[in-house]
C-alpha cells in the first residue's frame, strides 16, 4: 500500500498579478513561471521530492520526506526572490489523487486562490517520520513508442506534438478517473504517473485504453520506494530495460 | 494575410543525453529545460518573439524580427551555458501551420533528432526586411471563462487540471487541423494560439467546438501586429475587454 | 577618442528590503544579486552591451547601442520578475570615469538610494545613432601572468585570493585615479577596465605600478570597437596574442 | 573553540575552456559563472550552508552539515546542467584559514587546476555527526558605516566602489594574516567573515587597522551557530543592533 504525501503549490493572486495595473509582457510571465519551476524543482528535489509544473499558478509536488519546515523555508525563499508568493496545502492518503483532494481542500478553505488577502497559507500536515515506510511511493514512467522514429523524424513538429499530446490527456484522464493516479508531461514523450499501489494489469489496461483512443502506442517502467527520486529513479531503470528487452512494462514493483 | 517566420528548436540528440551513462535525475532534467526555455525566451523575447516550450526538446518560437545572426548568437549562447546544444530550423509562409512544416523539413533534410553527428543545425532563411508588414503575425490569446470560480476553487487541483488539459487538447488539435494555427498552453488556463488571418466566424466556431467536444466555454481576445509581442500584446488587451463586457471574442483584428 | 556610454543600475532601496521586516535569509540574497547580475548581463549583452557585478546593488553598464526604450524595458523585466526594481541612470562622455560621474547625479538629483519614494527613475540620454562611431569603446582585458601555476596550484585557495585581489584593488584605484578609466574583477584572475583612448605607455606604467605596489605580474589585451562586445572581444584575442608570445601587452589598438 | 568545515569548489579546467577554440562571449561566461554560484548557493543553503564566490572559479564554501552524499549530489548536479564541472575538497579545523588550507591541499594532490583529465574529484572528509557541536561556526558580518550618506549618495559609484573595495582588500587580507579568517564581500557594503573564537577586541583591532589602512569605518555583528546559517542570522541581528544603538561591534558571540 502507498502512502503519498502531495502538496499543491498554489501562486496567490496571480491571475490578478499578471493584468495589474495592464497585461504583462507574456515572455516576462513565462520567464518568471519557467523559472519559479525550476527553482522549486530543485529544492523539493534536494529533499528527493518531485513537482511538476502542471498548470504553473497551481503546482503539484510529491513531498514525502519533506516537513512542516521545508515547507516553510520553500515559501520564504520564494517570496525573498520573485514578486509573487505561493500558498502551500499539504495532503496524504492511499492514494495520490485523494491525497491531492485533501491537500486543495485545505487551500481552499482558507480562501480563494483570487483572494488578495490569503496569502503564504501554509495548511495541512506532513507524514510522521514514523509513519514512513520504504514504498510509500509508486512511479510510473511512460513513454511513447520509437517517438523519434514514428513522430519526430517523421511529421512536421507540431502534428508531432498534437500525437504526444492526445496521448497525454487521454493518459491522465484515465489514470485519474480509473486509478487515482496524477500523470505529468514532463517534456519529449515522457509521462510520469504518480500512483497507488496499481499491479501489470492495470498498466496493460491503460495501455491498451491510449491506443484505441489516440493510436499512440506506450510502454510503461514502474518504480516503488521510500520517496519520489528513489521510486522515480527505478522507474527510469525499468523504462530502460523495456527499450533493451523489448517489453510494454517492465519494474520490480508490478 | 499573414507571414509568420517560425523556428524549430531542437535538442540535439537529447533523449539518448538524457539516460547516459544512466538515467539522469528528473529533478536535475526539469531544472535544465524549464531554464533552457527561460533563456531562449528572454533571448527571443528581447527581439519582440514569443517561444513556446511545447515538448521542451523540440521548442516552437515565433521569430518575425530575428535575422540569421540572431538566430546564431541564440545558439551560441546555450553552447556556452549548457550542456546540450540546439539545431534550429527557420520557415515562413501565410499560416504558421504551414511555416511550422518548411521548419522541420528544413532540420530533418540535415539528420534525425537522434543523430549524435548532427550538432547546431541553422537551416533556412529568414524573412527579410522588406518582406516584412505591419500585421505578419495574428494571435489569439483564449482562456477558460470563470476559470478560478468554476475549477480551481470549486474542483481538487488535478480535476481543474484535466478541464483544462482536455479543452487544451480539443483546440490546438482543431485549431491545427481546420485552422492552421498553432496553439500552446503557456500556464493557468491560457492558450496563445499563433494563426494566419482568421474572421470572428472561425474563433467562434472554435469556441463551439471546444465547448461540444469537452463542456469547457472558453473567450478569445486576438490582436495583430508586425511580431509576435505586438500582436499578443494587443490580444491581450482584447481578452482584457472580453472580460470587462462579457464578450466572448475581442480584438481589433476580427 | 572613446565615447563610452555608461549606466548605473541602483536598486531601489535595496538595503532597508534585505532588513525588512527582519534580515533575510543570506542564500537567498546572494542568488537573488546573482541571478539579477545574469538576467542584466543577457539583457544588454543581447545588445552588445556588458554589465559589472560591482556592488551588486549599484551595477555598472558599458551601453553604447542601447536606446532609452532598451533601458525602459530592462526596468519592465526587472519589475516583472523579481521583488525589487532598478533605477537607471545614463551618461556619456570621452572618458568612462567622466560618463559614470554623470550617470550618477543623474540618479542622485532624483532622490537618494534608500529614498523609499524613488523607484525605478530612468535618467539621462543615450547617444544618438549619428553621434556614434566605430572605435568609442576602448577595453582592456588585464590577466595574471601563470596565475594558475605561480597561485592556484601553488598556495592555498584564500591566500591566492588575496593576491588576485589585492591586484585588483589596486589597478583598480590606479586606473581610476590616473587613467579616468573603470576596471572589474570578472572572476578567475582577470580584470576587465573600460578606458578612454590610452596607448601603449599608460598600460606599461599600470602594470608596472600594480608590479610594484602588490608583486603581482600582469599582461593586458587591449581592443576597439563601437561597443562594448566588440571591443572586448578583440581585447579577448589581443589577450591570447600576449599568452602565445609571451607579451606584457598586444592589441591593435595600442 | 570553533570547527568550520570548508568546501573549496574548483571548476575544472576552466581557464583554458573559456578560450577554446577561441575565446567565448563575457557575457555568456559571466552568466555561467553568476548563475553557477546561485545554484549553489541554493543547494548549500538548503542545508543551512554558505557559498562565497570569491574568484568563481574556485568559490569556498563554509559546509558544516553536509555530508558526503551532499556533496556529490552538488557534483551530479552541476554535471547535469552546466557544460562544466567541479571539483570538491573538504577540510575542517580550528580556523577557517586552516580547514581551507586542507581542503586545498586536497584538490592540489588530485591535478592541478587546469589538468584536462582530473574531473570532479571529490577529496577530504566532512566532520562525523558526533563531532558537531552548537558552536561550530563563528561568523562576524561587517558594513560600512553610512555607507549610503557617506558614499553612494555623494560620490560617483565608481569611487564610492573604490572606497568599499580599498576597505575589503585591506580587511579580507588583515583577517587571514592575523586571525586566520575568510572574508568575503557579499554586495553592497557588507563582508562577511568566517573566524575563529575571536573576541570583542580581536575586531576592535581589526575596526581600527581598516580605518587606519583606508579612511574607511566598519562596524561588526557576530554570531555562533551549528551553521553557517545560523551564525550567519545571529550576525545579521547582532549588526542591526549596531545600527540601532550606534555600537561598533554587538552580538552574544563576543
Amino acid at each position: 500500500m502507498t502512502n503519498t504525501q502531495v502538496t499543491l503549490v498554489q501562486l496567490d493572486n496571480y491571475g490578478p498579478w499578471t493584468v495589474t495595473p495592464e497585461p504583462r509582457r507574456e515572455v516576462d510571465l513565462q520567464t518568471l513561471q519557467s523559472r519559479l519551476y525550476a527553482d522549486l524543482s530543485q529544492l523539493v528535489g534536494n529533499r528527493d521530492g518531485y513537482v511538476f509544473f502542471t498548470r504553473f499558478d497551481n503546482m503539484v509536488a510529491v513531498t514525502n520526506g519533506l516537513d512542516m519546515e521545508d515547507h516553510a523555508r520553500l515559501q520564504e525563499s520564494v517570496r525573498n526572490r520573485y514578486p509573487v508568493t505561493v500558498s502551500l496545502g499539504i495532503g496524504h492518503g492511499e492514494t495520490p489523487a485523494g491525497a491531492l483532494v485533501e491537500a486543495t481542500d485545505r487551500l481552499q478553505s482558507a480562501g480563494s486562490a483570487q483572494d488578495a488577502e490569503r496569502r503564504e497559507v501554509l495548511a495541512g500536515h506532513p507524514l510522521d517520520e514514523d509513519e514512513r515506510t520504504d514504498d510509500d511511493v509508486q512511479i510510473a514512467h511512460f513513454d511513447v513508442n520509437d517517438a523519434t522514429g514514428e513522430y519526430t523524424d517523421e511529421l512536421d513538429a507540431y502534428s508531432a506534438f498534437v500525437h504526444v499530446e492526445q496521448a497525454y490527456a487521454s493518459l491522465m484522464r484515465h489514470m485519474h478517473d480509473t486509478h487515482d493516479s496524477l500523470s505529468f508531461f514532463v517534456g519529449g514523450d515522457n509521462i510520469i504517473a504518480v500512483c497507488p499501489s496499481l499491479d501489470r494489469d492495470a498498466y496493460a489496461e491503460a495501455i491498451d485504453y491510449v491506443r484505441e483512443d489516440t493510436g499512440v502506442d506506450l510502454k510503461v517502467g514502474v518504480g516503488r520506494g521510500p520517496a519520489a527520486h528513489d521510486a522515480g529513479m527505478a522507474a527510469k531503470h525499468a523504462l530502460e530495460v523495456c527499450r533493451e528487452e523489448g517489453l510494454d512494462i517492465a519494474g520490480d514493483a508490478v
